[in-house]
């Protein structure tokens, strides 16, 4: 299950969702792609030197976590009371660890915290207040709810306030942004990281599949890592992150067929929009999304960091 | 995929754990039967009566709720604050609907309010204070958190507090408790209900495998429907109750040589106790635990309704 010490890959992803045509698009597109060859070329860089998945994958997402273009950390979306409420997990694909979040306020970065519930809790799932004294008592960086907050995200929520919806992946061009990643370190062994601001006017409490392992994140050395992102409640109920590893363990299905078929089918049988990365436990990187668009990218030791945005590139 | 009407299962557990030795061991053990027995009769009543799985799973946990012999509403463990915080999760075979709520203090019955979260919410998984907003919009009933409280899980708290120790399945006997019912109907469908206090001593916002999809409850008309117990941190890792399914539909595994495979080598894997009952699409029932007993039962269109602790029964 050792893969040669050359072969590394890792994916990444900022959402999925639906195109924007309003002023400024091309830019914001733009800058997002920018942030994403950044991050890749990081963890490119951390890969190379032998760094593990897991800490691959917890530094990709804590990147995109500060950039406010994401809704993840800086950037999140706003819920029913106009709030955050973060969500994040992570898992490692060696021993089948996993940290998982949700309900977070002032917890800078989710994601931060994700591992080191894997890494300290006798327990993988901590939520709201139980979550807020976990951090505390390891010394996480804590912000005033406020830091989270972007005009763009006020904007969104305004919206949803007065059209009284909520923003599912494509209803509202241009709110992508749960981001996420999958790493096969040169030691063979895979990791997967997810985070989130939810949905926009999401009701208080509500959590998603991104700080569920299973549904949002998995990884497994046997098969494969596996990130999500799109309508939250519809993964969940498609154990989707999981389903791409059964696939292939169960069904001896190759990753990019899994991926398909787990968006393709089982989420789209649900009338469910996302999409997903996965990196499999020889490198091979796939992605699969039934949204207009999907914010992601690539790089492997073979292979230059690219970054795509809709479906034809 | 619809049976011949006349067909139908339940199967319910009031946890996996370890025998108690104690004085009154026979007694309460005596009282645990009698419980499970008459809440398969009820379940028989309805599923005879043409009524749906998703009723009678609810309805069967809601009942293990009430009773102050399972840890799941009154009678749940206390928390390492010496508080009760309650978890359940609820799906439908027929559409995949799920609903899950997590870290409840005060709803009297966890399974009621999931079932409303998968009827009434467009969420599917709510946790804490928003958990508790949409059941006051709902009218759920409400209580004093005293009411959930009994001497038998404050001593066994005290104990913990005492050895600085988390309460595992089988590491203090007699400490079983996470209730669940799986369910086939005369209408061909599917059902899953979990519902808990969790692990005693349990750090405050810990939530294990009973409120996650895919780890404690999962139910699919093309396979099963599954509810787990024991120790919910490998559980949930394990995605127990989805893999239950996957290996059905997947791998084309019958019913109990998956149920086997998941708690037998997959959990036993992670160093994990614990068991599930998992009914399939044609009415077979089946059980699997690595723990020294399960408190269990089932009732069939053919078959009486039995019940069993021990694994040689």
């Amino acid at each position: 299950m050792i893969s040669d010490e050359s072969v590394w890959a890792l994916a990444i992803h900022g959402g999925a969702g639906a195109g924007s045509q309003e002023a400024g698009a091309e830019e914001h597109a733009a800058q997002i792609r920018s942030a994403l060859a950044d991050v890749l070329r990081a963890g490119a860089r951390m890969l190379a030197a032998g760094a593990s998945a897991l800490d691959v994958v917890e530094d990709a997402v804590k990147r995109l976590e500060d950039s406010p273009l994401f809704n993840a950390g800086k950037g999140a979306v706003y819920n029913e009371r106009g709030e955050h409420e973060l969500d994040a997990s992570i898992m490692d694909g060696a021993t089948l660890d996993a940290g998982a979040v949700a309900g977070l306020r002032t917890v800078k970065n989710p994601i931060v915290l994700a591992r080191l519930v894997l890494e300290r809790s006798p327990h993988a799932f901590l939520i709201g207040e139980g979550a807020l004294a976990f951090a505390e008592r390891h010394g996480v960086e804590l912000v005033d709810p406020s830091y989270f907050g972007t005009e763009r995200r006020r904007a969104a929520f305004e919206e949803a306030k007065r059209r009284e919806v909520l923003h599912t992946p494509s209803s509202r061009p241009g709110d992508t942004g749960t981001v996420g990643a999958a790493a096969l370190d040169a030691h063979g062994n895979l990791a997967a990281a997810t985070s989130t601001g939810g949905m926009t006017n999401k009701a208080l409490g509500r959590v998603g599949d991104s700080a569920v392992i299973g549904a949002g994140t998995f990884a497994s050395n046997r098969s494969c890592a596996v990130s999500c992102t799109g309508h939250g409640e519809m993964l969940l109920r498609a154990t989707a992150a999981r389903d791409v590893a059964a696939l292939m363990e169960y069904a001896g299905l190759d990753v990019q067929t899994a991926a398909d078929k787990v968006i393709h089918e089982r989420l789209a049988s649900l009338g469910g929009e996302g999409g997903l990365i996965a990196v499999d436990n020889a490198g091979r990187v796939s992605f699969a999304f039934n949204t207009p668009l999907m914010l992601r990218g690539a790089v492997t030791h073979c292979a230059a960091p690219r970054v795509a945005v809709l479906a034809a590139e």
